[in-house]
Parts: C-alpha cells; structure tokens; sequence
C-alpha cells in the first residue's frame, strides 16, 4: 500500500490545476464587443441548455435510484463474506444485508452521477467562457490562442478525471472503512457509482447528440433551402443554437463518456482484483487501479503544460504539432508512471503487467493514427469519396458507405490483438492459488488502465474542438481582421482531427473496458450463484439462451441507433417550425432591422432534444432488463458444469450473451458511423479547398460535385454526431446496468 | 426406417415435375418476332455469362477441392468408430483413413458445387426462356401470363430442391453403403458437399449480385446523366446487360443461396441426429431430414399446381392473391407431412418434434409478412421515407437509415423466439440416454427443416420476379398493345414483393441453420478432441480467443459488405468506358442508324462483375482458416472443464466465436441491407405512383422529391441487390468452411 497517498495528492492537483486553469482562461482579453456579444448569446444558450437537459436528467436519475434502492433490497440475499481456504473461494456469511445493499447501491448511483453532472456542468462553463477569449487572442498570435483553446478545454478535461478518480476512490473508502465493511466486498457495493455515470452519459449524449444535430440540420433547412440566406446568418434565428449545438455535444456528451469509461473501469478493475486479493491478501490488487489513474493525472498535467512550449510565434505553423508533442509526452511519462506502480504494487511477477500496460498505451496511440488515416483528406479513403462525388449524391453515399464499413478492420483488429495480447501477458504472471485465467483478464485490465492515463490530455484536445469552432463563428460575425481568421480557420481544422481522433479513441476504450466489465459482472454473478470467484463460469455460446441473448443485444444496438438518427429529424421539425413562425410574425427579421429571438429558438431545440431523447434512452435502460427478466420467468432448465449444477440460468445466461455481443456489434456500427461521417465531412472540405478538378478544372464550391459532396457531409452528421458517440454510452451502459441488475436475473 | 422410401420417389418426382414444367413452358407461344428478338439478346447474354461465371467458379472450386483434400488428408486423423457405453458416447478404431477422408471430403466437395452449378444453369435457362412467353401470354390473359411465369420460375425452384435432396441422399448412400462404412460416421464425411455448395453459391450471388448492379448503375450513369437518352432505350449499349442482370442476381444467385441452405442443413441435421442414433441405434435420427424435406416437396407440387385455379380471366385481379392461396396450400400439406414424418420416425415423443417444426413453418409465414411490412408502400415505413424524399436526397437517405436499422428488431425477435422456442420444445422430449441440450438442439433443427419445407414455392416466387420483369421490358420494346402492359406492370410489382419477401425468408433459414451449423461444427470438434458428442462443450464468451474471434468475425461481416459494395463501383466504371467507346467509335449509334454491340457489353461487364468478386470471396474464404491458424499458433493456453484438461484449444475457440458472431452481425447487416434498399426502391414507386402530395399538389415524376427519391433508389441497388444478399451466403459460408476445415484448427 506504498503509494496509496499519491490518490488524494493527484486528486487534489487535478482540481487545483482544473482551477487555475479556469482562472487562467477567465483573466483573460474577452474580445471587443462585438465577440462579446455573440459569445454571451452562445453562454446563454448553452447554460440554459444544460440546466433544463440536468434537470430531467437529474429527475430520471431520482426516480432511477429509488426504483435500483428497492429492486436490489427486495431480490438481493446481500453480500455475504468471500473467503479463501487455500484451493477454493468460497463464502461466508452476510456482511451487508440485502437492504443495506440497495440502499448503498442507489446513493452509489447518485453520487456517480452527481459527479458526472457536475463535471460537465463545470466543463461547460469555462468552454463556452473560452471562445471569444480564444477569437480575441487569435487578434493577437497563433501561440496564445492555442493556449486559450486548450487550457479552455483541459478545464473539462481535468475536472472528469479528478471526479472520476475522487469520487470513486472517496465512496470506495467511505463503504469499506467508514462503514466497517470487508474491503474485498467493498468494489460489489460502489458498482452502482458506474451505472450512475453511464446514466448521465447516455443522456447527456444521446441528448446533446441529438440537440447539435437537430440545431444544424434545422438551421440550414429553413435558411440556405427555404429562406436562401448564407449559413451562419444572423437573420436566422436557429444559428445561436447550431454554435450552441457543438458545445453540448463535443464538450458536455464526451466528457461524460469518457467519465463513464473510466469510473467504470475502475470499479471493474477492483472487483476483478478481488479474486487475487483474497487469496493473496494484498490490498494493492485492489487500489491498483486508482494509483495508476493518479500517475496518469500528473503525467498529463506536465504533457499538458508544455504545449505552449511548442507553439511558435508563427501564424503558418501547423497547430497540430505542438499538440502531437504535448501527446507524446504524456504518454512516456505515463510509461513511467506505469513502470512505478506495477513493480512497487503488484508483486514478484509485476513485469507481466508493465507489459499489458504498454499495450495499452500503444492501442491509445495506434487509435489516434488510424482514426486520422480514415478521416483526414491526405489519404486515399476520404479522396475517394471526393472522387466519387463527380458522378452525383448517390455515387458519393455509395462510396461513403463502402469506405465506412472497411474501417472497421482496423478497428476490431487492433482491439482484438490488445485484447489477446494483454490477456497472454497477464496470464504468464505466476501468483500462487490464482489461475492464468484471472491474471490473464487481470492484465486486459490493466491495458485499460494503461490506455485510459492520457484520457485527460485527449478530452482536454476534444474540448479544444467546440472552441476552436466557435471561435471561428465569432470571428467571422463580429467582423475581425483577416489574419485572425487564418489563425482561427487553422485552429478549427485542427478542432475536427482532434474531435475525430477523441472517437476513435473513445471506442477503443469502451471495447477494452466492455471486456473487462463482462468479467466483473460474471464476478457478481459467481458471487450470488455461491460459485468460487477464482474459477471460469463459461458463457457458452452455443446455449440458445446465450445466442438468442445475443441476437437481442445486437438488434438493441442496431435499433437504437436508428431511433437516435430518427430523433434528429424529428427535433429538428420542430426547430424549423419556430424560425418560420419567427419570420412570418416579425418582418423586420427579413429586412435586416430588427433581432431575432435566438433564446427562443435555444430553448425550443433544447426541448425537442430532450423530450426525443427519453425513447431510445428508455429503450436502452429498458431492455437488457426486460430480456434478463422474460428469461428467467419463461424458462427452466438446468446448467451443469462438472459436478456443479445451477438452476434457472437462463436469465444471466440471456443477459450475458446480450451484453457482449451487443458490444462487439457497437464497436463495430459506432467505429462506422463515427468515421463514415468524418470522411464525408473532410471529403467535402477537401473539395472545398479546391483539390478536386476534372480535366485540369477545378470543382470548388458550388459546383455539382460540391452539391453532392454537402449532400453526403448532411448525412454523415447525425450519424457522427448523435448515433456514433451514443452508441460507446450504450455499451458501457449495458455493462453498468447489468452490474447493478444481475440480482434481477439470478433466482 | 419404413418412410425411407419417400426419398427417392420424391426426389424422381421432383425432377420430372420440374422437366414437365419446363416442357409446358418451351412449348408456348414465344410471342411477336420483336419479343423473341429482345428475349434472344438476354437469352444470349445470360448464358455467355453464365459459362464465363461457372468457368471461373469452376477452376477455382477443383483448385480448392485439391486443397481440401490435401489439407484434410495431412492434418486430420481419420474418423473413428461412435460407441456408447451406456454412459457416455467414446471413441473406437479409426474407421476411414486420414487420406480417403481427405480424398472423400474433395468428391463430395465437387459435387456440392457441380449440383449447386447444375440446378442454377437449368433454371437460368429456362428463366430467360419464359420472359418472352410471359410477354406473349400478357397480350392474351393476366391467368396465362401469371401460370407461365410462375412455371418458368418453379423449373429452378425445383431443381434446387431435387438436387440438394439427390445430392445428398446419393452421397450419403454412397459414403455409407457401398463404402462399407458405419452409418455414424458418413454425415461427418459429406460436409464437403455443404461446403462445395457455399463456395459455389458465395461466388454465384456476389458476381451475380455485381453484375446486376454495375450494369443498372452504369447503364444509368452512361445514359440518363452523360448522353441524356431515356431508361431502357435501345441506343444504350449497356441495356441488354443490366436485363441479363436481373436474372444473374435473382434467379442464379438466389437460387444457389437457398440450395446452400437446404444442403449445409440437412447434413447439419444428420450429424445432429448421430449423437441420437449412437444412444438409441434408431437410424431414423440421421434419415428424418431427407424424409420430411420429401414431404415438403410433394406439398410444393400440389400447391404450385393449384396457383392457376385461384386465378382469374380478369386483368384487375391482384396477382399476389393466387400466388398466396398456393402458398398457404404448400403450408398446409407441410403440417400434414411434418405430422406424418415425426410420428412415424421420432420414437414415443415425436410430438415435441411436431411442435418444433410447426413453429419453423410458422417462422417462414411471419417473415413473409415481415417483409412485406418494412419495403410496401401500403405502410408507414415506406411512406415516410416518402415524405422525407421532400426535403431533398440527404434526409432520405438519413430517413431510410432509421428505418433500414429499426427493422433488425422484428427479425432478431422472430428469429430469437423460434430459437428459444424450439429449443425448449425439443428438450422436453425424454429419450433414455439422451440428454436434453441434444434433443432441444436437434428441435431447432427440426423447425428449420419445417421453414425450408416451402422453399421450393418460395423460390417459384421469388425466380417469376426476374422473368416478370423481363416480360415487362420486352413488351415495352417491343410495341405490344397497352393491355398487355398493364398485365405485366401488374406481375412486375408484384415480382419486387416475391423478391423481397424470399430475402426476408433467406436470412431467417440462414439464421437458423448457422445455430445448428454451428452445433455441427461443436461435434465435429468433440469427434476429433474425443470428447463425448452427448454431453456440452462450452465456448466460453468471456474467453479473450473466442471474444476477439467473434470481433474479427462482426468485422469480416462488415468489410465483405463493404468491399462488395466497392465492387460494384469499380465494374460500373469498365461498362461505362465501353458505352463511350461505342458511342464514340459509331456515330450511327446515337443517330439510331446502326445498333450498338450489346454483346461485347454483356462480355465486359461479366468480365468486370467475375474480377470484382475475387478478392472478397477470397477474403471471406481465406479470413476463417487464417483466424484458425494464427490463434493456434501464436497461442498456447489450456482449457480446463471438470476433469477434463484440453491442450491448446484457441484455434478451434476463436473460429467458433468467429462464426457465431459473425452470424449475429451477418444476420442483422443483412437485414438492414435488404430492407433499406427495398423501402428506398418502393419509396421512389410510390412517388411515382403520383401518392405524395403538398398542399394538394401531387410530387410525381420529375418533381425534386422524386429526384431525391432516385438518389435513395440507387444507394439502396446495391445494399439490397449485392451486400445483403451475398451476406446471407457468407453466414453460411462461415459455417461449411469451418465444418471442413476443422482439423486445421485442432491440434
């Protein structure tokens, strides 16, 4: 337990780093008055935005926790004593009864997501606080505004990872030593911290996925198609909510993903290092995770310091570099960090582990290459479809598609090969009465962890993105010098790689994460079922249950998806209804003379977005639960594995094969619509910029092949935007859900 | 044994029935001399590209034939005596050598493939034989024109069946009888024929599904949008072949996808039955399947013979009104037989069985009407991709996505219920010594061999749609008078629904059989490992091979689609570059002087269409046996069950997670494909049909929503004509190569 006081050191820095960031960015030049302008009808919005989206959430989430609180007291039998008697774990009597554990479990729910919405709360307010400080500073030089927009967006960074690691490790402690309870039982009584947090994630996604998208179809539908105004035109009245629309999806939606990946990987972690524990004795197995959180926690806060560093007082100089740099040195400071932990907390055989970390930290860079490499207009994908738009829309959707499909192959075969490769290293490790098996998921584990160190440096480049973008807005209607556009344009293109590549990677961790919580859930399974935690509980795929399970959790995500995109449309409807009503009641709008009400269009999005989030989201929450439940009351067979025979299986059975095919079929449609959309936006900025020509002539703007090429850049938006990054909260989702649930399913 | 005798007599009947068939059709009246005139062009084009196909396939399938036998020969060990002990099912001397099980697994392999290859050149040719009589019969009677089309259609319904039922039998008798061989071991030794019966369909509906499709895309692009001359006019050189098209992909290609449904069933099914027949020494276990396939026969006679006394002398009779009553015919015998068969051959409690198989012929209904829902423009799915179409192509396209992937749900329940259902059923039944996961596995079996009773009928269907649409395009060309039209518009529409609907039908069959594939291939594992083929093997999800098998499995199902889809693009291209050619090289073309050589377009795009197809039918081929051998390999793990420590079991578990997943996504992907493309292709007709209107204003032909609507209709070609369907092959594929292949994966 050497390093455990470096938790509440980390903690403590990230908030008072998160802080003086915050007072950092705030201190600043706010612009003149005209950016002021703009950027406070933008703030207005945005915060109007978040206290309705919070409120429903923050009344779901009360209803939630009541009806968890009462389901887990009345079907739980508590959680009993896990003891080890040198072959076998087996149990011992109740420590904390089954009302005790409900109970536990719903304030562990709201505490997760209280957390998560004040993360993004906090993330959000300096975000949009940042932009016409960044637009300002963008009147000065390339090297300030970078500052601004970075340390703007590692606000949000900062604060999840510290809330995360805080709130997980404070609720950790509060349950086991403040409350007199066995530390190896602790981990199964906080699982409901990580269902809160995917709670507000797939809300805040869904909702805020479903808010940008809706705000920018909605707005050029009625302006460019039905009024023939430019984009971005003052006279419409939806245009406030579009600049709105990108920081509640790319700030507050992601932040609350990766929140969720990483609350809920380190309470998977720590229930995984239960079964080591008890038979070793050795608490580290357990608090492992969170010291190597708080490693990752420094690392960033040097990497992320440096970057001003890097930049040069030159406004040509390509703004990605210095974050590139920033990158790479968190990630050898995480090796470092790596190095530290494992050899002073996880024994003879640590090594093993040091290993499974590095590769997790190499799928966190191999996912950055390969996102860009699919969406970046320097490579072949995204040309393609620019090529493919000389020959109209269809051709351009076709080829769109096509491309999309096949970038799932790197995709599934570099998280496949982190996978195997974590699972073999850790499963060399040799710890006495452990079988390869729990150090082999013990190691996945840890290439989590490993990945997941650098999650505050890519969050913060995320945040970087809405900034970026708004700054761009604000420049160009508050009529700023042409060199601040250049400087702001650049910033912006870079926002969109970083945006892009903050997908990628969030896809591989809630592919590696998933994994891992599959096996906690097995835990929890083995747990109630009496079956010891350090032998296989084999989820056989051949067993109807588990395939039908299966072909339900794959179904759940196509569905959903569908639901999501269909949402858009119809908030969207709703948007367009109010502009037209605006310009048909007021014609002064027209004329130029007088303003429209944007807060009104603001807060009609917001409402649309929300009330068209509360199907999919229920959906979601609804029916990993149903089908747990139509298993085990429709069916009655019996498992027999060895000598051991357990009745009525049918429910986890069906919940098992949901949760992790679903997964492997959200990896997948989420890696497609997540670069499918990227390429279709670059493919048409590339030809924007004037790099597509036909027999020496070149098709920019306007042309049939630009048309074509918008055409595909409006269809991959919803699905980047709303369905893409929804689908990784699903995942998680169901991963949580199940955790909290299991009681439900297992007579 | 006593129905035994059924095979053969219903196999000659089906044989004959299908040459009487096609008698009644050649000998009608082939219609004016300008039909005969278009009819002989496609009739020519047709089999110029059938011979080039099947000489593609051909050599590609002795080349694999070699390999497979060397490959079985060198690494399997030979098949070896079933014994039961009273106990448990063990393993005795080895029965068949490792080389004559090589030897007879490439025979059985060539004949899969030349049966499959022999009923699709059949039927193909009488197909293209039946469009100008269809059209000739039109000018006379809607009664006459729906008997002969249909006639037409049954010739290849038929002789799909009746070869995959010969096929199988003969091989069967051969393998066991004259061999001299126990009769336990000979369904291990026929898998080769399922498979030779996959690689065939695999390339005839993904070359047949781009030929259909690059010639439409490209006969449209060169066309409409670059010489600006109508649809279908005869200057274009590319018409002919996009004619060609409809039969290569629907009536070849379909048709090979259900006589690989049938086979790798059946033979599934018998190797199911061993694990019954080795307790209970009853052969009818292994026989059942190629009984009640013959009932299934002799019901599709009588119900397809009755099609012509349900219809009317009156041209306004729906035409899908005697096609339904014949179907309905068809599943009423087939309960009839399903009673007779299982009371007869499955012992005391046959009555489980009976109920399995009713739910199979209840699973084939539902999908009927499944279908028909989700892609008819009589329900809300279709009409509001309609109404979408009026905002132009980007919320079509955003529209039809929602739709496309919310219809997963119904398909995944359907199929998810019949699954569990059957199971549950067929695991009541109480054989002595049988267990209840092997009777409720061979349940599922039993309702897939009740759902594939009508797919002779089903295949009728589905076959009249090309010939119907021939019919169509032949009395356009060829000035016939406006009744006649009106006739074959009529049976064109209702072609598309007889299209459709057998997709729906083809990934349900192909859902089921995958699950028990699947099992097959579980025995086919404990044969060769000697574990006893009475008691289960699990194939643990949360095992690290079988998770990242089963992700690279969902990936191979999306990068096949996608490649596909690609293909389709690059063959489009060489059709294009001919037309010019021609159009360039002969000015009298354009004039109407002279006629364009639709002959060498034909060539060019098979040529084009065969080329495209390698390298994804390469890739799903070669992907399997590389995940198979790479796991193996690079790993070295122990699988501990009870007692029992098995050596280095990755290889055969990450093929196994491979294959089942991939199914899972397969299923869905190709659902979504399927679906989306045929409501994109409905939406545009329904448009066209003059039933959307604003304000009161029809948006028909040539308005903006109609040209979105047609933006829609061409992404969704090649979704539903190529990727889907060549995704439910490639579910099937996964199966039979894994069942050959097996020894490759074991050590």
């Amino acid at each position: 337990m050497e390093l455990v006081w470096l938790i509440p050191v980390a903690g403590t820095a990230a908030a008072l780093y998160a802080a003086w960031l915050a007072y950092d960015v705030l201190r600043r030049d706010q612009g003149t008055e005209a950016m002021q302008d703009v950027s406070s009808m933008i703030f207005e919005g945005a915060m109007a935005f978040l206290r309705r989206q919070y409120g429903t959430i923050a009344l779901l989430a009360v209803v939630t926790a009541v009806i968890i609180g009462v389901i887990v007291g009345a079907v739980s039998e508590g959680v009993k004593e896990i003891l080890y008697d040198g072959d076998a774990i087996t149990y011992g009597s109740v420590e904390v009864s089954q009302w005790q554990e409900g109970l536990l479990t719903a304030i562990a729910f709201l505490v997760g997501a209280a957390c998560s919405g004040l993360a993004g709360y906090i993330g959000m307010y300096i975000s949009v606080r940042s932009n016409s400080r960044t637009a300002s500073a963008a009147t000065r030089s390339l090297k300030e505004a970078i500052t601004v927009a970075l340390r703007g967006g590692a606000v949000s960074g900062f604060l999840v990872v510290a809330l995360s690691l805080i709130g997980v490790s404070t609720i950790f402690l509060i349950y086991s030593e403040a409350l007199g309870n066995p530390k190896a039982i602790a981990p199964f009584l906080i699982v409901g911290f990580g269902f809160g947090a995917s709670f507000v994630a797939l809300f805040a996604q869904l909702g805020g996925g479903i808010y940008t998208k809706a705000a920018d179809v909605g707005a050029d539908l009625v302006g460019k198609v039905e009024a023939g105004i430019p984009e971005d035109d003052p006279r419409n009245a939806a245009v406030i909510a579009d600049l709105v629309g990108d920081n509640v999806g790319d700030c507050a939606g992601r932040g609350a993903d990766l929140f969720e990946s990483m609350s809920a990987e380190n309470i998977g972690a720590m229930i995984l290092g239960v079964a080591i524990y008890a038979v070793t004795g050795d608490l580290e197995w357990i608090i492992f995770p969170l010291v190597l959180r708080s490693f990752g926690i420094l690392a960033t806060i040097v990497g992320l310091h440096s970057v001003p560093l890097f930049a040069k007082d030159d406004a040509n100089q390509d703004p990605m570099t210095p974050l590139n740099r920033g990158y790479y040195i968190v990630s050898a400071l995480s090796v470092v960090g790596l190095f530290i932990a494992t050899k002073v907390m996880l024994g003879d055989e640590w090594y093993w582990f040091f290993f499974c970390g590095l590769v997790g930290i190499a799928t966190g860079i191999a996912f950055v290459y390969i996102t860009q490499y699919y969406t970046s207009g320097s490579w072949r994908p995204v040309r393609e479809i620019a090529d493919a738009s000389l020959t109209g829309p269809a051709t351009t959707i076709i080829t769109g598609t096509a491309v999309g499909l096949e970038t799932t192959a790197a995709t599934a075969l570099a998280i496949g090969t982190a996978l195997v490769a974590s699972f073999a290293l850790g499963s060399e490790a040799d710890i006495p009465g452990v079988g390869g098996f729990t150090t082999g998921v013990f190691g996945t584990a840890v290439a989590t962890m490993g990945m997941l160190m650098s999650a505050a440096y890519v969050l913060s480049m995320d945040t970087f993105g809405p900034i970026t973008d708004n700054a761009g807005g604000i420049t160009e209607m508050s009529g700023a010098p042409e060199s601040a556009r250049h400087i702001t344009d650049a910033l912006d293109s870079v926002g969109n790689t970083t945006k892009a590549l903050t997908k990628g990677y969030a896809v591989a961790s809630a592919g590696l994460a998933a994994f891992l919580l599959f096996s906690a859930y097995l835990d929890k399974v083995k747990e109630r079922i009496g079956y010891p935690l350090n032998e296989e509980l084999p989820i056989d795929l051949s067993n109807v249950d588990v395939f039908a399970g299966g072909l339900i959790g794959g179904m759940l995500v196509f569905l959903f998806a569908g639901l999501a995109i269909r949402a858009v449309g119809s908030a969207a409807g709703d948007i367009i209804e109010e502009v037209r009503r605006q310009f048909r009641e007021d014609p002064g709008i027209m004329a130029g003379t007088s303003r429209p009400d944007y807060g009104r269009a603001v807060d009609i999005t917001a409402r649309a977005a929300l009330r068209a989030m509360i199907l999919p989201g229920l959906l979601a929450v609804g029916l990993p639960i149903t089908v747990g439940l139509v298993f085990r009351f429709t069916r009655s067979e019996e498992l027999v594995l060895g000598d051991r025979v357990i009745d009525d299986p049918s429910g986890w059975l069906a919940v098992s094969g949901m949760l992790m095919i679903g997964t492997i079929v959200g990896i997948l449609l989420a890696t497609f619509f997540n670069n499918v959309g990227g390429a279709w936006d670059n493919a048409k900025k590339y030809i924007e910029a004037g790099n597509l020509s036909v027999d020496g002539k070149t098709q920019g703007k306007g042309t049939d092949a630009h048309k074509a090429a918008v055409v595909g850049d409006t269809v991959g938006d919803p699905f980047k935007d709303t369905a893409g990054p929804s689908l990784h909260v699903l995942i998680k989702l169901l991963a949580t859900i199940t955790l909290v649930m299991a009681p439900l399913f297992i007579p």
